[in-house]
């Protein structure tokens, strides 16, 4: 039975605990989501020892299931003040589950950090490592690689972390053992730097996958499933996330110098195929896998123009948010943005979007290539102004009095325009993250809707954001996509790994679930239906290329999980 | 009857309308809370058109009684979140009250801005006045005053104001014509400026009281009162507020470079005698009084050592947060900062806070003057430093990286440390309005209690609050001092004036409604019980000087107001 690790840095305490029985159906999100709800007072300040930091691996992890290597972490965010789950790919989700782990539940605040967890298969200890702090990702996962053994994954976050800015993500390192894997959303790089730990590391090898329950049904099924992602999911494993540029230029919602345009006159030179193009050219690749299993494969690695390894993973929400919304249509500048933002640890959306922000109130000018390059570095730096753009797009907005702040909660908005794809802004208005896309993202061709009609978004963004949630839970990446033909299938593999029945309404109550969770542990932060929206100049301002506005009302939105908040609903 | 004056600046709309019968018994901070109750939404962004900006005089104002001159301003606070009454001295809340208006509600936001709202006997008229942009406070009023003579009161914002930063004052004339007392609390002239209103003339004379309805009684009780309050604030009138330098750095209460100390060995530097020497020496003047009627009298008027006016009303507040709290001795240098703060638009608290936390985080050194200075013009420049000092304490911060920031729901603490004075620092934690003295301020000898013990704390700060409420609903400054034996002489001079019979009981009822507007405003905008806290770090450091912390728990204080939230409770 799988178990959960708990860390009290302060009291450097580590104790093994049983899953208890009302959560042996939570893993993922839904494990964060019941423990933060359980143990963290939604009033704390996020930065403070009562926050907690909650690392889970899915209930699919480790099963070989296609795609199902996703860890979630969870705390109360910095950025929001809201309940707070990131999941990121990489090594370490699998890695977790088979070392027995469902999850890890970090407490406190070590004194004299930077401490560093080594979770190993008969046991973890804490230790004490002053000579990381400071450190990029890159190095710190290098260092510690050295020492653990190149297939052990790395947790890690830089020093934006350490300085506990919003921005702050928490690098997960892929097979190659590079920290390119970022859980990037809501500063859960920033809550685990407040608590002085710099990195956890998952001691093993890159193993065979865990038994399953019933192990022929199991595998059956998982083969016609995969076969299904491999014929169906071609252009993004050709071209990764990446192919979206294109798309989403095409219908017209591509973010473009802070959300004046839906259409970016360079989007060609940060499109997929230039992705493709180069990257190949220059000896990295595309078709490349996170991690262990995955049969999609939409990750790349990227080099420079000298042929040496860059980044990566250059992802389309980077892309468009360090490129196309800062006026920047230059692939390799982005790629160098993106290994900083890496390398120091910091979300490569939230981050984009306050400097689109920052371009807008006049600090540095849309294009500015090198102004953007040496404000990265002054973030890792703790310069003024780099401390104030680590604290995200909604309070350099505050600070510099732009009103156009693409945020809802205090998160940025990703990489598309709410206007042109209104299901999407349905779901930043109303996920209990913020605005997030994977909570729920309304993608051309979902639902059977055109993105840019009003009518039926609502229930589209609402089926998507439970599918996603229970799609978190299992660990299982959103690129299966989380739309209703995956859930039968989804709940059938899960049947045959654990040996427990799943069926599809099991699986839909379980996203409920999660929802229903997180947005009570909101309510208590303070939050309410009447606070999702989108900012007001998406309703007033018209997106040239569309000739739209959002103009779904804030009624229809505060309605899309009013019955969560009814007694006994959640649904 | 009194009426109240509309202003919708988007539409140029203006409109008198009748008082609503239920409205009748509010004056001051009581209106301002009903009218914020009633027509704005606690979620709205405080700096956006929705936010209403309401300015009322007293129930006592222009009647003649002593210190009945207070004008109070309300909205929701752009610092805070909460709902916000800031109230404010000189001739402004006497000269409304005899134009015959309760109260004059703002809304909306002028396109052309700046605008300003004439108010004469016959009217009111809007102008848009674009050769004030960008003005100080002492040539925007010397300009209006010379258009509309110099009897007029004048409100206004500086270039803080039209900044919209949440440090922004908003100032009314004194007798004299300078714009020298302050609305500071809570970013009322942020508001202000974010409807692009630069200034408020109310045009007419300083005439006679309004006549009561009860004269000969009246006019006993008045006097009776009068002589009371003369004979008891002697040193306040001698000296000003400054008085309480020496007084609460003698118990070591007085913040001191950022609250790392309770007393300041340069404190004899800032007091009440030596303010009165130099006052005097040069040609200005302490038993000022800052308005028609007062008997008091502790303003003052401070030259400069060329014996040019320099400042008036150098307070207590400025001296301890500009001064001991930046470790600078300087009263001269002081009264500078006070005069720039003035002219710029800012509360002198709130920024004197956020120094001492950006000298904490390394922005500057404790004690440096010049630097000072400097940072105070950026704030009124714009430049990225100045702005994010005129977010205030909180979000300085935030950004620095700072732990140890006094301020409560994002206002600032004012010059009493908590530690010290454990009743005022139970009305910081628990008052609607986020720390603030004035709501309740538990000084030595009230209520009988030494400062520093925690028990009979919490009904006290309980009682003075809903007697400053109920002085805020009156007009009256609550230097006749809030206290039990102010409230009958109150309920027999409102009874003479207006004709209806008020009780002590009324008084306190009145008091409590307020509070129990203002609370459910909050509790509708994400605040409860569990927000009324102190900063982590007055419990956990030991205040030098007197050996204490700050040491009630959240639970008494989550108790002070608990019966409000019950249903049909007020307490």
């Amino acid at each position: 039975m799988d178990k959960l690790l708990r860390i009290d840095l302060g009291r450097q305490m580590i104790k093994e605990e049983n899953l208890p029985e009302a959560w042996q159906k939570y893993g993922g999100r839904a494990l964060t989501a019941a423990v933060l709800r359980a143990e963290v007072n939604p009033k704390v300040d996020p930065l403070s020892p009562g926050n907690k930091l909650v690392l889970a691996a899915g209930l699919l992890a480790g099963s070989g299931v296609p795609c199902s290597g996703r860890l979630s972490i969870g705390a109360k965010s910095p950025l929001t003040g809201t309940i707070k789950e990131s999941n990121v790919g990489g090594t370490a989700a699998q890695r977790l589950a088979r070392l027995g782990y469902r999850g890890i539940i970090i407490e406190g605040k070590a004194e004299n950090g930077p401490a560093v967890l080594v979770v190993k298969g008969d046991g973890a200890v804490l230790e004490l490592r002053p000579q990381l702090a400071g450190l990029g990702n890159y190095q710190t996962a290098a260092r510690l690689l050295a020492e653990y053994g190149p297939e052990a994954a790395v947790i890690s976050i830089g020093p934006v972390g350490e300085l506990a800015l919003p921005v702050a993500s928490v690098a997960v390192t892929n097979r190659e053992g590079l920290p390119s894997r970022h859980a990037g959303r809501g500063g859960m790089g920033a809550v685990m730097g407040s608590k002085g730990l710099k990195a956890i590391v998952l001691v093993g090898k890159d193993g065979v996958s865990r038994p399953a329950a019933q192990p022929e049904q199991f595998t059956a099924a998982m083969r016609a499933w995969s076969e299904g992602l491999i014929k169906g999911k071609k252009a993004l494993t050709r071209f990764g996330t990446a192919m979206l540029v294109n798309v989403i230029n095409g219908i017209g919602g591509l973010p473009t110098r802070n959300y004046r345009q839906g259409r970016f006159e360079l989007a060609e030179k940060l499109s997929g195929e230039e992705l493709e193009a180069r990257a190949t050219a220059r000896g990295g690749r595309t078709a490349h896998a996170c991690h262990r299993g995955c049969v999609i494969r939409c990750s790349n690695i990227y080099h420079d123009e000298q042929g040496q390894y860059l980044t990566s993973a250059l992802e389309y929400e980077t892309l468009c948010l360090l490129g196309s919304n800062l006026g920047i249509g230059d692939i390799d500048a982005v790629a160098r943005f993106d290994r900083l933002c890496d390398d120091l640890g910091m979300d490569t959306m939230e981050t984009g979007a306050a400097l689109g922000v920052a371009m807008e109130g006049g600090l540095l000018a849309f294009g500015d290539t090198a102004g953007v390059e040496e404000l990265l570095k002054e973030v890792g730096a703790g310069t003024v102004r780099g401390r104030l753009l680590g604290q995200g797009a909604a309070t350099v907005g505050k600070v510099l009095g732009v009103k156009r702040v693409p945020a809802v909660k205090g998160q940025s908005l990703s990489a598309y325009d709410p206007r042109a794809l209104k299901g999407t802004g349905v779901t930043y208005a109303t996920s209990p993250m913020g605005a997030d896309h994977t909570a729920g993202n309304c993608l051309p061709g979902r639902g059977g809707l055109d993105t840019k009609q009003a009518a039926g978004q609502v229930d589209l963004s609402r089926q998507l954001q439970i599918i996603s949630a229970a799609c978190d839970a299992l660990g299982v990446c959103i690129f299966v996509g989380p739309t209703p033909d995956n859930v039968d299938p989804l709940a059938q593999q899960l049947t045959y790994f654990n040996g427990n029945t799943w069926h599809e309404r099991d699986l839909l109550e379980l996203g409920k679930e999660v929802l229903a969770m997180e947005l009570e542990f909101n309510r208590q932060a303070g939050f309410g239906p009447e606070d999702d929206d989108l900012p007001a100049f998406f309703r007033e301002e018209v997106l040239p290329e569309t000739g739209t506005v959002f103009d779904l009302p804030q009624s229809q939105l505060a309605e899309v999980f009013s019955d969560f908040f009814r007694p006994g609903g959640s649904g």
